[in-house]
């Protein structure tokens, strides 16, 4: 299947990338706004995954060429340029294209980082709200630590929540992730309850912060 | 130690009443509302344990009377009875005392659980903004399925995350949490950050209503 990774070239974009084109039979299409950049950073990850005799299909191109093949289309981008990026792709989504939402919003304070919810409830929402007609959206891989993501000698043994109003979509990401080794995709219902997992995303952050030991940290539901 | 467990005949103070009561040397102290159904109860804890070969203190008394001698008081009771509780003991609470808070505000519709914050930002700063001066408040003990702590046969294996605004109230209780055996406690920062943690509860029951697989979740960060 063809997967596309707009902001392919940001943190949490190149740790999906790595992993996917690492550990699936996936071709990965980077998506940026700048084609150039998308075609520079799929060549470092193209060079990374040569390194370890990994003969994978990773390209780079502008958003809207990234997503036109594609069947999933990973919105890698912070929370603020969601709907700048789905009006952008709208044209070249075919209907059961599925969108899928990694992003949280946060705020942070002198007392640490906290779930900034958008007034539509949550980012996988305000997707959802701007995916065009007969595209899905489902929420997954928010909490992920990008570095340990990017490291493929890491282990990763931790899960991903899984949301989403289209069964079908939902089952299309949860196989996705789960083709990445070590990483466990679970079903938490609907869009609805994208709030609560989102909000994992400040919580690792104030974790690491004040354990000196957590590095990187994921989550397992056990 | 004295640890007093208000609201200690629920179901969260079943389980926090027979771990601490079989893995460590703390004495325990059943409130409620009900003297004779927290005497009821402590007996009840007394023949499991007994039925175990251990030896604990448990004793059941009227809430103030449980707080009244205790170092440590959990306010295991339900989000709208924090305040009420809280006032109820202020008289027998003593500078240095601690109070934990391990409540979850949440809401239910068709889809799903969802967290309810309080308007006071979250039910651990609830319990802080009634707390009498000189008693500090700890955020603990939320994200733990009842039923698996109160089945002593059951490994934890899990974390508890841990908030407050004051240092050595906070090293207490995570002190007294890491007493349980298999129970790991992470300082997750001041009570500003409580309201991701509290969050966690209905995120666990979304995740077992959807995975047949799962039962009594609890949540480890590695």
């Amino acid at each position: 299947m063809k997967i596309a990774i707009l902001g392919g070239t940001g943190d949490i974009g190149e740790g999906l990338a790595l992993r996917l084109a690492a550990d699936t039979t996936h071709r990965i299409r980077i998506g940026s706004r700048d084609a150039e950049r998308a075609e520079t950073k799929a060549e470092e990850y193209r060079t990374e995954l040569d390194s370890r005799g990994i003969d994978a299909t990773v390209a780079g191109f502008e958003n809207e060429a990234a997503a036109a093949e594609a069947r999933v289309v990973v919105l890698a981008v912070p929370p603020y340029h969601i709907g700048d990026t789905v009006e952008a792709i709208s044209d070249v989504l075919d209907s059961g294209d599925v969108l899928v939402s990694p992003a949280a919003g946060m705020k942070r304070d002198e007392e640490g980082f906290h779930y900034h919810r958008p007034g539509a409830g949550s980012v996988t929402r305000l997707a959802a709200d701007a995916a065009p007609e007969g595209v899905t959206v489902v929420g997954a891989f928010h909490n992920l630590a990008a570095a340990r993501l990017a490291n493929l000698d890491a282990d990763l043994g931790i899960d991903t929540l899984v949301v989403g109003d289209d069964e079908d979509a939902k089952r299309t990401v949860i196989d996705v992730a789960e083709g990445i080794e070590g990483l466990r995709a679970l079903d938490t219902g609907g869009i609805a309850n994208a709030p609560e997992i989102e909000a994992l995303v400040p919580l690792l952050i104030n974790l690491t912060e004040h354990n000196e030991r957590l590095h990187d940290l994921g989550v397992r539901f056990q």
